[in-house]
C-alpha cells in the first residue's frame, strides 16, 4: 500500500473544514471543566433523543454492507445494537466523571523575586482519528476529545457512513446546545479526505489510528503528524525453570486465549530447557483442548509439538489461536530473543526467583514488563486510567496504554513585573528557584 | 542539502560500534544512582589529569582550522581556553548534584488484590548527539547521558576532532576506572558516520542535534528516530495599548539585544496601534543607540522606521541585531500574526491589563507564553532544571526547555501472583485501583 499509494494534498474544502475545527478547538480549549462536562451530558442527551434515527441509519448501513458481501467480522463490528448504543451513550456521560486532564499545574516555581513560572497541562489542539467500522468508537473518541478540550476530525469506514453521520449530527447538536462551537467535531466521509488528513500537519496535532496493523503502518509512514498508536503487538511470556508450573500454565493460557485478537495477547512462549519437558507434557493437551495450534522450534518438536516453526513465526502477530513456542537455555537467551523480536508492547516472565524476575523486568525494554501475571492486563482500563486512547510501543512517552493524559500537552506560563535577563548577568538580580 | 544528499546506510563497523553502545547502555541503565555519580567524578578526574593533552589537541585543531580560513565565529567556539576546560570539568561534577532522573516512581497502584502496577522512569537507551564545533559540549552531553543511565554516540565537527578525541579518551577512562563499560560513550569522527547515524533507528532511541537551523532541519527530515530540538526560534513580543511604556522598552530591548544569536531572542515586535506613536518615538532612538536595525511594516515606516519589511521578514530568524516591527489594530490581530508566524518557541505580551494577558497566554499556542518579562528567560537553567538538553518547539511533550527529564522515559512494571484476566471476566476477581 505504502509503495503504490500517494497521499493526496488536501483540497480547499478540506482545508476550510480543518480551519473551522482549529478555530473551534481554540474556543473549547479555553472552557472550564464544568462547561465541558455539561457539553458531554448534552451530547449524550441528543444521542438519546436520536437513538431511533441512529439505529435506522445503522440498519441501512448493515443491509448495504451485507449486500456487498463484507466479511462477517466486519459486519459484526458494524452492527450497532440498541444495547451497544445505550452503553455507548452511557460511556459519553461517564467520560465526564474522569478527572479533568486540563489545567493541571505540574510545576509552580518562583524563578526570582516576582517572576513566577507555571507549567500547566493544556489540550493538544486538533486530533485526527482514523478508524475502521465500529460506529461506537465515534461516541467514545469524540467525548474523550471534548473532555480534554480538543477539537477532533474523524474518519470512519465508509461502510458505516450513515451511522457515523447520524451520531455526529447528534453530538454536534449537543455541543451547540451547550453553548460550544459545534465545529469542534468534524466527520469526514470520503476516503480521499481521510488520506489527505495525513497532510494536514498545520491543522492536526495528533493522529490516532484505530484499525489494522496495515492501516497503522501506512499512516505512520505517510505523515509528519505525530501518531499515537502501534502497529504490532508481538508479546512474549517466558517460563523460567523456577516457575510454579500450575501458575505458568494458567497465565500462559490466559495470555493466549482470553482474547486472541487483542494486541496484548502473547504470540510466543519461551520455555527454559530444564522445565520444558514437564511443562510441555502438561501444556500440550491443555492447549489442544482449547483449540490452540502450537508451532515450535526443533527442540520443542522433539518434546511433542506437532508443527515446526520457521524464522517468520517469531516475527508474526497471529491475532488468533496460534502460539509459537521456543525452548531457551536460560534467562539470557530468553531476553535476547525478546530483544530481537518483541514489538516492545508487553513481555512477561513466570518465575518464583525474584532476582531472575528483576533482571528480566529491568533489561527487557518494553512498555510493559510483567511478573507472574497475564499480559492481557496491559490495558488502560485495567491500569485504572478510566479510558484508553491508544497503546504506544515507542520508547519515548507516552508509552504503553495511554489514558486521557495522552490528549493533553503542557505549556510554560511565565509572569513577571518587567524582569529582564540582563539584570541577572549584571548581578542586580538573582535566581531563587523556589518551588511554590 | 535535504534535496541532494542521500543519507548513507551504516557500514558494518558502525553497526558494530552501535551495538557495543547499545549493550553498554543496558549495563549503565541497571546501575544505582551512586555508581553513576561516582562515574561522573571519575570522568572529571581523568579530564583533570589530561588537561595538558586536551589543550594541546585543541591548539592543534585551532591552528589547522585557522589555516583553512574557518570563520571567526566558528573559531571562537572551537577555542578551548584553560578556563573553559576547567569550568567544563566542574560542570561534569555538578551534573552529579542533579537529582537522579531514573527510578522515579510516577504511579504505584494496586490493580487488584496482590496485583501491583508501578510506572517508573527508566533511561531512554542510546542517545545520538550531533553537534558543531564547541568541544565543551562533549563533556556536558556525555555527563548528562551517564547521569541518566544512557549510552551516547557523539559526532562533533571535524574541525574539533583532535580535541574531542582527547576529551572522549579521558571520559572513557573515567568510566572504565569506575567499573562501567567504557563503550557507553562513543565518538564518531567521520562525516559519513554522522550521517549514517540517522539510519540507526534500531540502535539509537533519540537524536539531539546541536547546531544551525539548517542542520536540525536536515536531521528532522532524514531520520525515523525521534529528534529533540528545534530548527527555528521566531519569537514575538506584543506591546499592548495598556502596556507600561518604560517596561515595554526595557523588556523589548533585553529580549532583542541581551544575546541576539539565541533562539529565545525576539525577531518581531508587535505594537498596538494606539500606543505605537508614543512607543516608537521613544523606542527608535533607543534601539538605534544599541545598533539594532529596525525593519517595519507600512504603518510603522510612517512613524519613523527607516526600512520597510517584506513578507519574508515575518518568517525570518535574524539571530542578529535586526528587529522587525508591525503595528496591529488590537490583541486579536497580534494573536493572529503570532499564530501564523511563530515557531511556537516563546511569545510574550507587555500589558497592565490582566484579562488581555490571560487571553494572550491562553490562546497563543507556544511552548512558552510570557507576561511582562523578557523572552530570554526561556531556558532550562533559568527555569531551574539544572541542565538543558534542548528546547523543543513541538506540541507534544517534552516541550520548551528540556532538562534531564528529556533523557528518561518510563516503563510499566506489573507484579502478580498468577493473576489472570479471565478471573475478572468471570467475576471471580475485581479491580480495586487503589493508589499506594
Amino acid at each position: 500500500m505504502a509503495d503504490i499509494f500517494e497521499v493526496p494534498q488536501p483540497e480547499n474544502d478540506l482545508l476550510e473544514k480543518a480551519d473551522q475545527v482549529r478555530l473551534a478547538s481554540i474556543k473549547i480549549s479555553q472552557t472550564q471543566n464544568l462547561n465541558r462536562i455539561q457539553a458531554l451530558n448534552c451530547m449524550a442527551d441528543y444521542l438519546e433523543e436520536n437513538t431511533k434515527k441512529i439505529l435506522e441509519a445503522n440498519y441501512e448501513d448493515y443491509t448495504r454492507a451485507e449486500e456487498k458481501g463484507i466479511s462477517k467480522a466486519l459486519l459484526s463490528r458494524l452492527k450497532l445494537s440498541k444495547e451497544k448504543l445505550y452503553s455507548g451513550i452511557e460511556g459519553v456521560r461517564k467520560v465526564g466523571d474522569l478527572a479533568d486532564p486540563v489545567n493541571q499545574v505540574q510545576i509552580k516555581r518562583e524563578l526570582s523575586n516576582g517572576l513566577i513560572l507555571e507549567r500547566k497541562t493544556v489540550p493538544i489542539g486538533v486530533l485526527g482519528v482514523i478508524f475502521e467500522s465500529r460506529p461506537d468508537a465515534v461516541m467514545q473518541i469524540s467525548s474523550l476529545a471534548i473532555r480534554s478540550g480538543n477539537g477532533v476530525m474523524l474518519k470512519g469506514g465508509s461502510e458505516a457512513n450513515l451511522t457515523n453521520t447520524a451520531i455526529v449530527k447528534a453530538l454536534k447538536k449537543g455541543l451547540d446546545e451547550s453553548g460550544h462551537d459545534k465545529n469542534a467535531i468534524c466527520l469526514l466521509t470520503s476516503r480521499k479526505d481521510s488520506m489527505s488528513m495525513l497532510n494536514l500537519e498545520k491543522y492536526i496535532n495528533l493522529i490516532i489510528p484505530r484499525g489494522s496493523n496495515e492501516l497503522v503502518k501506512f499512516i505512520k509512514e505517510n505523515t509528519k503528524i505525530p501518531v499515537l498508536g502501534h502497529a504490532d503487538g508481538i508479546c512474549h511470556l517466558f517460563i523460567d525453570n523456577e516457575a510454579n508450573l500450575e501458575m505458568a500454565l494458567s497465565v500462559a493460557l490466559d495470555s493466549k486465549i482470553q482474547y486472541p485478537a487483542a494486541c496484548n495477547a502473547i504470540e510466543t512462549l519461551l520455555v527454559h530447557k530444564d522445565i520444558a519437558p514437564v511443562f510441555l507434557k502438561k501444556a500440550i493437551p491443555f492447549f489442544n483442548s482449547n483449540d490452540v495450534k502450537l508451532i515450535g522450534d526443533k527442540r520443542s518438536v522433539q518434546l511433542g509439538i506437532k508443527y515446526e516453526a520457521s524464522l517468520e513465526d517469531w516475527n508474526t502477530e497471529y491475532l488468533d489461536l496460534i502460539l509459537s513456542i521456543k525452548i531457551v537455555d536460560d534467562l539470557d537467551e530468553a531476553i535476547s530473543h525478546i530483544q530481537k523480536f518483541s514489538s516492545k508492547h508487553t513481555d512477561g516472565i513466570i518465575t518464583e526467583n525474584s532476582s531472575n524476575a528483576k533482571k528480566f523486568m529491568n533489561i527487557v525494554d518494553s512498555a510493559g514488563v510483567f511478573h507472574n501475571c497475564s499480559t492481557r492486563f496491559a490495558d488502560g482500563f485495567r491500569y485504572g486510567f478510566g479510558a484508553e486512547v491508544g497503546i504506544s510501543t515507542q520508547t519515548l512517552p507516552p508509552r504503553g496504554p495511554v489514558g486521557l493524559e495522552g490528549l493533553v500537552t503542557y505549556k510554560y506560563f511565565l509572569k513577571g513585573h518587567g524582569n529582564i535577563v540582563d539584570d541577572f548577568s549584571s548581578g542586580k538580580a538573582t535566581y531563587t528557584h523556589k518551588d511554590l
